[in-house]
């Protein structure tokens, strides 16, 4: 399917997309909305991230509907794709599951304490890309 | 300030770092939070994205209080930064202010009829730099 230049991706594509990238960005709806980056991995097809126990946003974020979005744009060429998810953000407490969401080895952000994980249950992933030629 | 190795960007270097990006993420409200990449620019400190007629997302935020995010990450070095700007969506219409805006040059995304635009007034802005020492 294409519309004004923009290819929208199949599913398989945006899964394949999504790990290309280990930067998303998490938007949760406040009084207004937030957009938070995020070091993000990929368990069972949800999006993980590590966070601090101090990091009132995404405490916030628990338990809601929240937006999750990676994109990459080359500006030279005028290419480039994003895929958007929308899921709810649950913290990961089974150990089980806690052990398979540490062995991702995400990135802990500048030696910060971030023994916690949260996990995106997916509940739709759309993604597009720009061609050059329309 | 610094916390957890994250240090809050001043206001004036919000505003720098805003310059050195060409793709931003407007985060809205709608049933659920949305994400969408944009090509921007900035007019008078303000941000300023072109979109199509047809763009329904982009009309839904228009007199919203949206969120705007840039960032940029070195995944070798683990530093990082992002600016997250809170604002209201508005169409350009005045004449004067659509010709500083189409001066702008904004890239038209892969040759899509993108021939209106947008601009945040902002009400905050916020940043943050990761460190690598904490």
């Amino acid at each position: 399917m294409s519309n004004y230049g923009l290819r929208v991706l199949e599913g398989s594509e945006c899964a394949d997309a999504l790990t290309t990238q280990r930067v998303g960005r998490v938007a949760l709806c406040l009084d207004h909305p937030v957009i938070l980056p995020v070091v993000y991995g990929i368990l069972d097809g949800d999006v993980v991230f590590r966070t601090a126990p101090g990091e009132k946003l995404i405490a916030a974020a628990l338990h809601r509907t929240v937006a999750f979005e990676v994109d990459e744009y080359d500006a030279e060429d005028g290419t480039g794709w994003s895929v958007d998810l929308v899921g709810t953000a649950e913290e990961i407490v089974d150990p089980k599951e806690l052990q398979r969401a540490r062995a991702l080895e995400l990135p802990a952000w500048a030696g910060e304490v971030r023994d916690r994980y949260v996990r995106i249950r997916t509940v739709t992933v759309t993604g597009r890309a720009i061609q050059p030629d329309g």
